[in-house]
């Protein structure tokens, strides 16, 4: 099974596309997404949205997991993070994909044993688990994370991979 | 020119077409979509993306106004609205609308003379600029009352359109 992850953001979302059989994981592709802070925001959404389809062109993933979107005090950031993640959430359900969702601490304590780790811890224990892999940037590491946090929690039940699934 | 007003919400998404010709404004169409909370939002964000696809297929509207999101204390509001106005500007975009973003106070006080107009005004108020529409909601309203604004403000300046406005 393939498997696309995404990290949401607007000004650079992170993609990892890992290769799941019979429990063992292989790194295929990861990349990010980018759109410019000086263009109008429905052109940014719009290059995103062409972006990830894409990469689901390119790579044909069978299902797709997705970060959940830590709400903090900054409500503009959230807004801003919102509108990037609907974005990204309608490219995968255009594309038929299974979709689950995952709390960053639930991709964190997957990946790294504990629900509080650094970018780099993050970053150091993917490229363990996907040997040979090289992500782009913290942002394309982490969506190879949560590739493989989907990998493990989202295949046993497909019922379960179009809920969402919290820490 | 045609105008097609959108007040973005994720269970209940308001809309409202306007044809504005030489400073003369005509109520075309107006209506509500919306999403069913029990479905994931993937499925949620599809659905909204399809039936404003729909309206913008049925009424060709020439441009589009929308409204900026309110950025309250309430993180998890902030973010399901982000989520589906980055949906609604997509499918805008993705019809190659020229759009303009409006603050609802700025609304209000185009259709009401006042920013800060309770909802039952600004209904009485999208009646009278617009004789014989009924409005299938409040959001429905509010969405006519965003055109209404598109269509004095937005249409002097073609770069205007696609820049945000704010009150």
């Amino acid at each position: 099974m393939r498997i696309l992850g995404i990290d949401p953001g607007l000004r650079t979302l992170g993609w990892g596309v890992i290769e799941s059989q019979n429990g063992r994981l292989r790194h295929v592709a990861n990349g990010l997404c980018k759109s410019q802070a000086s263009d109008d925001l429905a052109i940014r959404l719009l290059s995103l949205n062409r972006q990830i389809a894409a990469v689901i062109a390119e790579f044909a993933p069978d299902e797709a997991g997705i970060e959940q979107t830590f709400v903090n005090k900054d409500g503009v950031a959230t807004l801003k993070l919102g509108q990037a993640r609907g974005v990204a959430l309608l490219t995968l359900a255009q594309a038929g994909l299974p979709i689950g969702e995952y709390a960053p601490n639930r991709v964190k304590k997957t990946v790294v044993g504990v629900g509080h780790a650094e970018k780099d811890q993050v970053l150091h224990m993917v490229k363990i688990q996907l040997p040979g892999c090289n992500p782009a940037g913290p942002d394309a590491a982490d969506a190879l994370a949560i590739a493989i946090c989907h990998a493990l929690y989202g295949g046993t039940n497909g019922a379960m991979r179009l809920r969402e699934v919290r820490a």
